[in-house]
């Protein structure tokens, strides 16, 4: 112990006294080194706060989780939103072909400029053009993939020390980045008995001088829920009201189901600012392929010259997503049959009223019914399953006896349910939903207490 | 002026006194706001100090610079570091099967882990892997292009007010980068009459307790410079010494000609730990497809566990690069036929020859003779021009009247010099050689006086 604490007050440092430790100190003595200004020459790497800052909340949880599946059961795994991983939802046929053209034309080997090509970035822009939002080209910046869209909005609006509004339950990804540049999250309510339309109230009640932005995220990620146009117009009135810009997260836009109906937030604003935050990922069934972009919506010139420029200057630091992919973003957005984004959807539909019918009688679950995007949330009712402390617990059981593995809604910031996505193949959605009524079935203990259920069975 | 100054007392804001202000006060006293956290309601949104800080200085420069051409004569640029741009350096006919193919293998649609599939890393391990510096797919990052690389390097050695050493002349991401995250950049000196090596003296002299790293760039953009073995063991000594890490940007690795061999720092070093950051964009010749990677290299276990997650967390922020370029880089990486990387250094070195060659014997000019990459860099005698006053006039004034176009080398922080990019067709590299003479000759008032001069001709 004392020469432990030896090495304390020589060095400063108790982790890693060592052999060069001694070196220095020598060289220290050396004449030759006399003008270098003073360093501590020891081996001492840390890693930055940025870097400790920047924290993946469903990693966390997730690998701080027991997911040993029960052996005598295939695992389903209901947890990764990315449609491509049973197979079942390849992209459509243009959208390769489109690919190989690009890669064919020897013409998107080079650079394109930081915030992408002007012909590439004119499609986006038409494409999502109306009459009551017109875009050009000047108003599209292309992104590696949503998740830098995002990324480039959050890091041009605001400053260490702001914050920005964030639904809850909500995606992980707005808090995992604004928490690595410093500002603050707020999380504001969605209400599941009000198909998790935001409470406005709450919401308002949040902005204060330091707020950035409101993240509205519709199609809503986990929540598979689609605002109708008039509550949307009620979330802008309050910024509009309170002047605060507006983050639209609409990677899910277009992605809704049966009679209702998708409404991007620009064409209904007519004063707020709106960057509206989209790509191939989900709509084209492409994720990994990293093409995202932002729109800007600024009919009022509020975010002007600055914040455009500013957009600008930061896409520089990585210049920008794969120009392959953005040469073929042409062929991919005019060539793509209608019929493939309904056949998409009608799979989603289907597998979404099939999972929400079968958890629906299913003792001491509360499934919400979802109008889009690839999602479900399920209730659950904490109290008739008197075993379990938390969702991760349930889910974590779910795993161990049933292998269907969910993701508990606590990576949303929202206890007390989980998450299905519903992009597995039919079958497996059956197997799993009826694995999951067995385990609640198991382990629900009703109002009548645990002794009356154990003799019903 | 009394006006103003009431204006100031009541909004504590001089710079957009507008109608806004008058119908935020008229809604302040609205009972129905009263619960609301003061907000000042009007529409002020500004840019973020990151993107302020977020500078690119070729793109200031370049946009700050005249750059009309003579209109007798086509514009040759010789500006721009990508060697696609003129169609004569296309990437092997292997490459763009290999990224068909996995397109076509419906394989790489999906999200991949954010530092890349497991078995790309395992591709690029083994690829630069060597007994001295063995990898394994762990070493790996994979990134959104050499870019990304260098970013997430900074991003996770450095905090804002920490140092990092940046050589001079030197490629201006690292100081881009730098500063949009507040780390300080300290300029070390290379010494063209040693071949652009680095002034070792002045390094050391550099650091300090706040150094994050020291980044070297072998070969060199914009010196085309190639360091010997024992020039980077010297380099490697300093570090040692003085137990800071190494940043490599090695993305022209490779690139060098004839009898020049080219060394990678980390089989050099044995307790430096290393990170080197490349890609496919230089070597492959596809810069666009965004490409890149960190290569970590710690035997002594300094960076540990800290770093490694710290890049992991970093990583997660844009989630890696394109998957279909990731799930291309087992074939290309293994099929590229060596005659493809020689035809290209034989390209580059004659062309540098004869650039070099040309302007060696042009009054006024100095061109310091390349080893690698793609680029030479010519000092110019501003004593015998004169009429100009810097490097930026003098190449303004190269394309006003000769329609060449070559880089300022004040964009790498270092005056009087110029750069000139080689991988233009050879007849074009002659031409513009010549014009690069005529243009000298025109200017070139030599120790005798300009009247001299013009008898002369």
């Amino acid at each position: 112990m004392q020469a432990d604490k030896y090495v304390i007050k020589v060095n400063g440092n108790v982790l890693r006294p060592s052999v060069l430790d001694v070196l220095v100190n020598i060289q220290d003595s050396s004449p030759l080194l006399e003008k270098v200004k003073p360093r501590k020459a020891r081996w001492s790497v840390r890693a930055s706060e940025v870097s400790k800052k920047t924290f993946n909340p469903i990693r966390a949880l997730v690998d701080s989780m027991k997911l040993e599946p029960n052996p005598n059961k295939p695992m389903i795994a209901l947890s990764i939103g990315d449609p491509t991983v049973f197979g079942n939802l390849p992209t459509d046929d243009e959208v390769t072909i489109a690919m190989k053209n690009a890669i064919d034309s020897g013409k998107y080997n080079g650079y394109a400029p930081a915030v992408g090509y002007q012909t590439s970035r004119d499609v986006i822009a038409k494409f999502y053009s109306c009459s009551e939002a017109p875009l050009e080209a000047k108003d599209v910046i292309l992104t590696s993939g949503c998740s830098q869209a995002i990324e480039l909005c959050l890091a041009v609006l605001a400053n260490p020390g702001h914050n920005i509004l964030v639904p809850r339950p909500g995606f992980s990804l707005y808090k995992t980045l604004a928490l690595s540049m410093g500002i603050e999250v707020k999380l504001y309510n969605l209400l599941p008995e009000k198909s998790w339309e935001i409470d406005l109230k709450h919401l308002e009640s949040l902005i204060d001088d330091k707020t950035a932005c409101i993240i509205v995220n519709n199609p809503s990620n986990p929540c598979g829920s689609v605002f109708s146009k008039a509550h949307l117009k009620k979330i802008i009135a309050v910024a509009a009201r309170q002047c605060v810009p507006i983050l639209a997260d609409e990677i899910y836009g277009d992605m809704v189901f049966g009679e209702r109906k998708y409404h991007a937030m620009a064409p209904l604003s007519t004063t707020v600012p709106i960057m509206s935050c989209g790509g191939l990922a989900k709509r084209w069934l492409v994720p990994g392929w990293r093409m995202g972009w932002i729109l800007i919506h600024d009919r009022k010139d509020i975010f002007g010259k600055e914040i455009r420029e500013g957009l600008v200057s930061l896409s520089q630091r990585i210049l920008g997503p794969c120009t392959i992919v953005q040469g073929a973003l042409e062929q991919i957005i005019h060539r793509t049959p209608q019929e493939f984004y309904q056949n998409t959807i009608s799979f989603l539909k289907s597998n979404a009223d099939l999972c929400y019918t079968a958890l629906s009688t299913v003792p001491g679950l509360r499934p919400v019914r979802p109008d889009g995007a690839m999602y479900l949330m399920v209730g659950i009712d904490m109290k008739s399953f008197p075993e379990f402390q938390s969702d991760v617990h349930f889910t974590e059981r779910l795993i161990s006896e049933q292998s269907v593995f969910c993701l508990p809604a606590t990576c949303f910031e929202y206890p007390n349910y989980f998450r299905i996505v519903v992009t597995v193949p039919e079958d497996l959605m059956l197997e799993a939903c009826n694995r999951i009524r067995e385990f609640c079935e198991q382990h629900y203990q009703g109002q009548e207490g645990s002794q009356d259920l154990e003799c019903d069975k």
